[in-house]
């Protein structure tokens, strides 16, 4: 489903200029490096739309803001956007301050997303701050689950519309839409939440995928999320099994990111669109 | 002894506010969500206060101070000293520099703290910060020894006394002390000091404990040091048996915090009251 | 062949401080402690002349500068060459961005360099910035191979005269140069450009290796590269025989290093003089 995805990340290797946050920086750029692909993680507004206009993707994560950072991301997306380059958007606790709301409001003013990914409450927040609504409802906030999931997917399918961008939920159960079609994705394993950054490495590896294939968004967003779900499986099973525990648990998941083939994504993803 | 402590962190997962030092801030995230909390790690003077005041705890660390992390801190200490969250501070290369020793006097004339945690140096470089004395007695600098033991134990129990604060020493021998009480432990094993960030990672693991049983701060700091050290121990072992370096110890030592047990721990801690 | 610049590291434990980039920060700290130096990354402009003056090595790796980063390197190097303190040079993708280039032109105008440590592409740059030549020959930018060996060992001899350095060129072939003397090093293996932050790495041992060794810098910085190749050459076996990825190689990597002595150096390096 998923194999001229993963091929043309290892043919073209995208340069993905990522500016993320540097609790979980490291943990990115070896990402990127483990799927094929080439991060630069430059973030000096002094130099961030030079480098954004010649990349194949850019991965913005709002994990930890200050001035200099925001200044350097206006420079990026900017850059990038004028450029037609895709950029991944990561709205990292997106609600948890009105700095954060009201830089993301700023964005969406602005710019074009490619994807927006994040968790479910994240989402919605965002979805609050593109309509310049304050907070987020509670109950809606609520995870995905199989009994929720057709109004969630209906949901994120509007989201995407509203966007303009492939929406990429992540969760136990994960949706990827876009306004027309959905992936969901049932891979991965509750102890990648136990391991910092998880989402932020996602994001980085959608920034990659997306680099390599900007013809086809969605699929690519959606192959790095159920490449991160099986990674995850196979890395919750060898760290289990040698009765080990989230030190280990996060090497194995870099490990099976840089091992992943086709064979390998085909054999153990749980997908379906709707 | 430290099983209730334990129980806490895992029963009520406390939001563990970090502002840390770049260098190690990955680790201490880790090992917040090893140990069953949840860690956040905004430094954005605009946002400091806001999280710092519905956090469980904060950890404030002066690994790598610059003119817009102290403004972070202060914002978040302020906040948290106004809604009653336990501060731990931890003054990494107290004495190293004038910029540090003139912070931590800022900080002292200013704010309370719960639990103030490092190397003897550091200590010995806070006490006197907190009295405005300059330099440290280079003699008084000694590691803590068996022969110098009951005399440092008084000595760190005045500490605590004069900052208002739970004192928890580092070393080859551990003291974590009230003006009344103090836990010594024998735990944990010298390659810990070859890998960065142990230090920092217990002040975060110390802030977790604290978050999760504000009633009971000296045994909560106390229980975080026995667990490091005992993890220590386990790593050691299982890095010296497979005949590994650095890189392994420390990604064993997380899998050893991640898989903390009252049981293991209870097996484990070489630990005496004074 | 390097017994003694390997034992005056561990005898002299000489204090490295490291003003490098944030994504790569703690591996550098970690392999400068797995060698058995002691890192400070320091990087205040409030704290750098102070801390630099009483290091015995300094590290500078521009890959994620910004304003506060460059002052305080401007401040650091400042302060060890008045102190006659070694400083390492890592020109970070020297060339990709007007700012690097600007960043490193003035560097080159006020201060001297003990070694020059890079890729080939940047190390042309670098030759570009000494000289106030704008841009690099794409054809020089290739990389070292067995046929212009010869030409790019005379070629890095005149550089390291031009720059008044040691000029430590990593790839496939290694040369470290002076003007009369290289070491060509053939150690390593590709997966070590799959993991970020090997060449900062490779920069922050280098710097402890001349911080234990002032009066033998060629023999310094060509050990620390003999070092990392062989560590790659055993870290890269160690994974690959236990079907292992990316993310176990980088373990791996920091324990040999941290495991290295004359005997496992001597036995693994494949050396020649030039």
């Amino acid at each position: 489903m998923f194999e001229q995805i993963l091929e043309n990340v290892c043919q073209r290797r995208p340069l993905v200029h990522c500016i993320t946050n540097y609790i979980t920086t490291n943990d990115c750029a070896n990402i990127v490096l483990a799927c094929g692909a080439s991060p630069t993680m430059a973030e000096a507004e002094q130099e961030t739309a030079e480098i954004a206009s010649i990349a194949d993707a850019v991965d913005i994560n709002i994990g930890n803001l200050n001035t200099m950072t925001v200044a350097a991301m206006h420079q990026a997306i900017g850059a990038a956007n004028q450029h037609h380059v895709p950029v991944v958007l990561d709205p990292v606790g997106a609600g948890a301050s009105s700095y954060r709301m009201d830089t993301l409001r700023d964005f969406f003013a602005r710019y074009q997303f490619a994807v927006i990914r994040g968790n479910v409450s994240e989402l919605l927040a965002v979805g609050g701050a593109a309509s310049n609504t304050k907070g987020v409802d509670a109950g809606a906030a609520d995870a995905v689950t199989e009994e929720n999931l057709e109004e969630r997917v209906a949901f994120f399918k509007q989201l995407s519309t509203k966007l303009g961008a492939v929406v990429s939920v992540s969760g136990a159960i994960d949706i990827i839409a876009s306004p027309e079609k959905a992936y969901i994705c049932r891979n991965g394993h509750p102890m990648m939440s136990r391991v910092t950054g998880t989402g932020c490495m996602l994001s980085a590896l959608t920034a990659a995928y997306c680099g390599a294939n900007h013809e086809n968004i969605l699929e690519a967003a959606a192959a790095a999320t159920v490449a991160m779900g099986v990674a995850g499986d196979i890395a919750y099973r060898k760290t289990t099994e040698a009765g080990l525990g989230t030190g280990s648990f996060r090497v194995y998941l870099m490990d099976a990111i840089s091992l992943m083939g086709a064979e390998t994504l085909n054999g153990g993803m749980k997908v379906e669109v709707r």
